[in-house]
Order: structure tokens, then C-alpha cells, then sequence
């Protein structure tokens, strides 16, 4: 018998029924104090008391009022506040720098993206870079009246969140980096609550909350950008494991003397199905050595698809195989962890129409339960950049998980910046 | 935001704390009320009627005085009631059938063995054996005063422990038996709660409670038999994931194209390096067509183990040739579970010595993060039969972690069945 679980005392229960009351009030749309009472199982005076409570620290404000189907007293329903709080999502990739700035509704307030290539270039540069695009941005939203809480920082490579250290981004070429440290120096905002993480974990966090995790607890999410990204989501949770690197799908080992990989080991998942292997056994050129930009309008992803389109046989059959590997790749995952669905991210989402049908064959084939429960081949349903949403989703939740961190806010003093 | 977490009322505050008091006893050597109240942060009045309360339950007892340190008031000890309950761990395998009784403390009360090969039989014929060894030892324990309050059933197989269910067990010739009607109704005992489970689990659930687990909260447990079972322990529990079979370690693909494995696909980690497939390379007969057991004298595995101490060259290659397929089964399960640990069961455990390093060279190899976090190749430390053991003490802890279920003993009325 090893974790002791911790006493629950006053205090601590009424933490945890303040979270419930906002959680109840985040997944409604105007929701009264007597339905959160009902909906919470809290009496009718606790949830007052709470609704107050939270109102005082700007998280949620009333709204119109209610009738309920004609019966009973009308009543006051309770909102998010979005005019309160703001969560930033940042993100640095090989080619490109982002953010976005959401409220507690998880509407965007701000956002800029700028083309970079970052590779080779001095860590210590291209965040002194995005210090630069923030602090006008941060200054754009105070003066709309907006607090910045948190920002979280997705990077394309092994992170510590804890210690806020990249240690290593092979296609960046970076590695050791105090991300967070540096990234907090050059923005001169001690308040600011700086995080950071993997950028595929954050594209998988995007997907568990506002895409098909809606419907599933339990996937695989794979990206694929430059390299092969993956996120794994266990009860509706991202899963880090003990190391704290979990969800590294794009490492499993398919072909035990494969390929080489990116990362030094051989016959990795990336090394088969990543974009470079695609376009070569699709009989395409990259854009250049090391040099492709997935997401630009003559990219080489778009050219696959239209080859696919088109039935270009070299085309759909390297789909094909690329299908089969990643099939083969996703039926061991299943096998060890036991999750019913697996989603196609990044560019593997636009070929989601050719990889779907060997992916499900892999499955059928080599899924020991497959007979009794099937695993669904979804794609992903996030426009845009699923890492850089994922980013600021990852911010705001980390608030409104835990309300009592944030403090109320004095009367009269919201709105004064504008 | 899907799940909603439940709110707390004072009744559930109550049963919490009970099984939290509860917890506290059994990881003590015997604690007095005070030591209670000091570990769980409760307060004294709070745990004198919690205590009351499990001591109506017939769960704890008062034991001895104890003298802190010669400070303070001398306090009378709680410790388990090794004298009320016993719960009941059962395993019927490919070539024998076994049981456990045990107590609150964990002490075996009774226990049984019969070489019997169930492979081809009628499972509804060895259930019933099953039930006549059982209701002997049923009449035993009553006898001696204790109250069997469940039992968990371990099958080689996939199983459904919520509908009792095996589905399929390849090794036994079994599938689709309603094994938990079918022994209830053979022993005739309606309030006995039974349940089953893979043995593969329990041996991992064994080693998690009383094994390497005391110290490692996250491994990938392999147990050899007949088969290659595997169970998952994330956070110090089995994971199941949601398709409810996950820990299927032996059916990852390792060579994609790969000899046939008995789950009808090709290149499982279990069609590698399995027991038949080891001797085979080291050149040793199997004791007949799908007739060994690993775990007689003459058994196949201290065959090897005794050419392997021996030097024998071609024995020593088939196990390094055997290891390093396991590692990059394990790499792969450590890239995309981030466990820190793997852990040889079953005949595994007895051939440690020569596969440890070949398996360390893998994960060295192949895992992302070998650099920063290394993967600990463990050996089980169970004597013995893990799965039966693992049965009871499963059986054992739905009991602790849920002592609201267990009714209070009418005064007067234990040890009268004796």
C-alpha cells in the first residue's frame, strides 16, 4: 500500500466545490444557481456562496435571466467572464513563430504568426524574437482591459516542463536550452505564469478538448510536420508517464534494422512515414535538403494530395505502404495500451482519405481484441495550428482548474488600463 | 470539459476518511489513534469514531500498548484483524489449478494445487472441479472462525471482467465462457463475490503490491508461462485502457512480416520470443508438441538455464538473440508509455541473468529519453505462483479500499461456525 490519500478537511473541500461550480459554469451556456445546485449535487446556499466567491475573482459574471421552460422563478444565469482573463499560447517551429491570446471563453483576442526559419540560429535570438512580437501584444491587451495570466510554449523536441527546459530539438538543433528563464528575461514580466511543452502534446491537447475528444477518452494523436509528433490521451488526459516523455509513437520501433531516424536509433515510425520517406517513395522531390514548409500553398503535402487525387499509382501506393507502416505502428500502441481510437494530425490529416482503409486493415489484423472492440481511425477536426491552440487551451485550464490561485480583482479596478 | 468531478457531501467525506483510516492501519506496524491522527492530518475525536467504526466492521483490532519512545501517554495499537476475513485468489492454467487463502495481513490461510491439463476439455468440466476443491476449503476457513468475503478467478486468456467473461484463451481451447455464473453456480455460494481476470494482470499486480512495485510505481511487467502474458502498472495501477485488454505487450509487432504468431497475426513480441521459439533457436526439444511445463523440474527451462550457466554457445546466443528482441519490444513500450521500468516474470525472471544486458542495450538504443531518464530492467522478486497470489490480494484490496461494503459483525457472532 503505497500513496497515502490526503485528509479532505474544510478548506480543501471548499477549493475543490469552488473548481467544481466553475467547471459546472464552463460547460454551460448560462447556466441558473439552482442548476448548478442540481447539476453539482451543492445546496442552494453553498453554490451562492461560491458563485460569489468567483465573481469576486473575475472568472465568472452574471448574464440574462432565465425561465425555465415557464415553470418556477425565473433566474440569473451565470457566465465565464470573458472580459476578465486572457491565456497566451506561444509556439516556435523549424520555419515559423506563433501566438494567440484566448479568453476564458476561449475566444482569440490576439494572434501573430511570423515566417522564420530557425534552424541553426541561436536559441537565445529567436526568443528574444517572440519576447518582441509579445510585448506589444501584451500591451494591446491590458489596454483592452484584459489580464494576462499564462502563457505556455510548445517546441518541436523533448521538454521538461517542470525545470522549463528544452533539452533537445534535433531539427531545430538545439539543445539544453532554459527556455523558460531566457523567454522570461527577455519579456520582463515576472507575474506572468511562463510553461512550457511538447508541441505535439499541445496539438493532442487542442484535439482532446475542442475536436474528437469530445466524443473519445482514449487516443493516439499523431502529427506530422517536419518530423513525426505524437501526443497519447489516457481518460481524457494528456499522458506523460514516469519519465515524462511518454507519447513518443513516432519512435516505436517498426523495422528493427530500418532506416536510420532522426533521433539515432533505427526503423522508427518517423523514420518510415515521415514526410521525407513519403516523398521519396512517392517518386517526389522535397523543396530542398531538410527545407520543406508542410504548410505552404505549394507545399509538397499539397502536391501529394493532388497526385492522390489524380490516382497517380506511384502516389497511392506509397500512401498505401506509408498506411500499412503507420497501421502496424498504431496496432502495437493499442495492443499495450488499450485505446479504442487513433487521430491523424498534421499533414497525415489531409491524407487521412488514402491511410484510413491499410490503417484499418493493420488493425483488424494485429489487434488482439479487435473482434470485440474496434479501433476508430479518426482526423483530426482542429483547423489552423492545433499546437499553438493547444498552447493557450493548456494556459487557461491550468486557471481554471485551480481558482483559488487567482486573486480578486479590487473593485473598480477592471477595465481602468483602457 | 467532459468529466465532472462529484462533490463531496459529509457522508462521502466519511466513507473517504474511513478507508483512509483504514489504509493508515494497514501500512502500519501497529499505530495508535494519536499516530493516525498525526499521519492523516485528521483530527483525534474523528479517528477514535472512525476506528469504533472499523472495529465494528470486524476489519481492526486493538492490539498491544505501546510506549512512544518513553514520552507521553502510552496508546493502545490498531492493526488489521488477521482473524475476520479472508479473500479468495484462484487460477486455472493450461496444466493446473490452483487456490489461496488469504487473510487481512496477508498471510496465507489455506492453499491448493492439482496438476490437471484443462487444454481441450469442456471448461464447464474444470469449473466444476475448481468448485469441489473450493467448497472443501470454504468449510475449512469457516470452520476457523473466518468469513470468505471474495474470490478473483485468473484465466490465460482475454477476459471481461465486468460482464465475467472469458472471451478467448488460444492455449486452453476456450472461448466465450460465462466463467463467473458458471463457478457461482457450481459452488453454491450466491454472496461470495466473485470476479475474474487475466493471470498475465494479476502476476503484474502481484509484483506492483508485494514485488519491485513497493518501490516503482510505472512498469511493463512480462510473464512467460506457456504464452508471453504482460500487464501495464501506470501510477501504481493496472491499466486497462479504454478497450478494457490493453498491457498486450506479447502481441506488439516487432517484425511486421514475422513468423506466425498463435493470435493469428505475424511478428508479435510472444511469436519471438516465446517459449517454443527460444528453444527452438537454442536448439532444445520441447518436452512435446504443446505439452511443456515451464515450471516442473525437468522442465525446459532449467534445462536451459543449466546450459546457459554452462557456457553452452548456442544457448547463450538464443538468449542474447531473445533479449534483444524483448528490448526493443520494451523501447518501444517505454517511448510511447514513458514507464522507467520493465520488470521478467514467469520463466523470464529465472533467465535475468543473460537477458539483462542485450535488453539494456536496446532501450539504451532505441528510447528517446535514455539519455536523461534510464529504464531499470528489473527481475520479480514473487516466489511462487504471482498470478494465484495476485488473485487474492486483489480480492483482498477491493475489500480495504471500499470498507463501507463490508456489513458490522453482529456482537457475539464470530468464531461461532467453529
Amino acid at each position: 500500500m503505497t500513496a497515502t490519500p490526503t485528509p479532505i478537511d474544510p478548506k480543501s473541500m471548499r477549493l475543490h466545490n469552488l473548481a467544481l461550480v466553475l467547471r459546472t459554469v464552463a460547460d454551460g451556456d448560462g447556466v441558473s444557481r439552482a442548476r448548478i445546485a442540481a447539476i453539482t449535487g451543492l445546496n442552494k446556499t453553498t453554490v451562492s456562496s461560491l458563485v460569489a466567491d468567483l465573481i469576486d475573482r473575475g472568472l465568472v459574471r452574471e448574464a440574462g435571466i432565465t425561465q425555465r421552460g415557464g415553470v418556477g422563478r425565473p433566474g440569473v444565469t451565470v457566465v465565464l467572464d470573458g472580459e476578465s482573463f486572457v491565456a497566451l499560447g506561444l509556439e516556435i517551429n523549424v520555419d515559423h513563430m506563433a501566438f494567440t491570446a484566448v479568453d476564458l471563453l476561449g475566444r482569440v483576442r490576439d494572434e501573430g504568426f511570423v515566417r522564420r526559419d530557425s534552424r541553426g540560429r541561436a536559441a537565445g535570438d529567436t526568443l528574444a524574437s517572440l519576447a518582441l512580437l509579445l510585448r506589444q501584444a501584451l500591451e494591446r491587451l491590458r489596454n483592452s482591459g484584459l489580464r494576462p495570466v499564462g502563457a505556455v510554449l510548445g517546441l518541436p523536441g523533448l521538454v521538461d516542463p517542470a525545470q522549463g527546459l528544452l533539452l533537445v530539438a534535433p531539427n531545430l538543433g538545439w539543445h539544453d536550452v532554459p527556455v523558460v528563464a531566457q523567454l522570461r528575461e527577455a519579456l520582463d514580466e515576472p507575474d506572468l505564469d511562463i510553461r512550457v511543452e511538447n508541441e505535439a502534446n499541445l496539438g493532442a491537447l487542442a484535439e482532446c478538448w475542442e475536436g474528437l475528444g469530445r466524443s473519445i477518452d482514449d487516443f493516439v494523436y499523431v502529427s506530422g510536420y517536419i518530423g513525426v509528433g505524437a501526443g497519447l490521451i489516457i481518460g481524457g488526459k494528456l499522458h506523460r508517464g514516469a519519465t515524462g516523455f511518454g507519447g513518443e509513437f513516432g519512435h516505436m520501433t517498426l523495422v528493427a534494422d530500418g532506416p536510420r531516424c532522426s533521433c539515432g536509433s533505427r526503423g522508427c515510425v518517423e523514420a518510415l512515414v515521415g514526410l521525407e520517406a513519403l516523398l521519396r517513395r512517392a517518386g517526389l522531390e522535397p523543396d530542398g535538403p531538410g527545407r520543406s514548409t508542410p504548410t505552404s500553398a505549394t507545399s509538397p503535402v499539397t502536391r501529394l494530395v493532388e497526385a492522390a487525387a489524380a490516382g497517380e499509382p506511384r502516389v497511392v501506393r506509397a500512401l498505401a505502404d506509408v498506411g500499412a507502416h503507420l497501421g502496424a505502428g498504431f496496432a502495437s500502441a493499442v495492443n499495450l495500451v488499450g485505446c479504442n481510437a487513433v487521430v491523424l494530425g498534421g499533414y497525415f490529416a489531409s491524407l487521412h482519405p488514402w491511410l484510413r482503409e491499410p490503417i484499418e486493415r493493420e488493425l483488424a489484423d494485429r489487434v488482439l481484441s479487435s473482434a470485440w472492440v474496434p479501433v476508430e481511425v479518426g482526423r483530426s477536426q482542429l483547423p489552423g495550428d492545433a499546437a499553438v491552440r493547444g498552447a493557450a487551451l493548456l494556459s487557461l485550464r491550468a486557471m481554471l482548474d485551480d481558482p483559488g490561485r487567482v486573486t480578486p480583482v479590487a473593485p473598480g479596478a477592471r477595465g481602468d488600463a483602457g
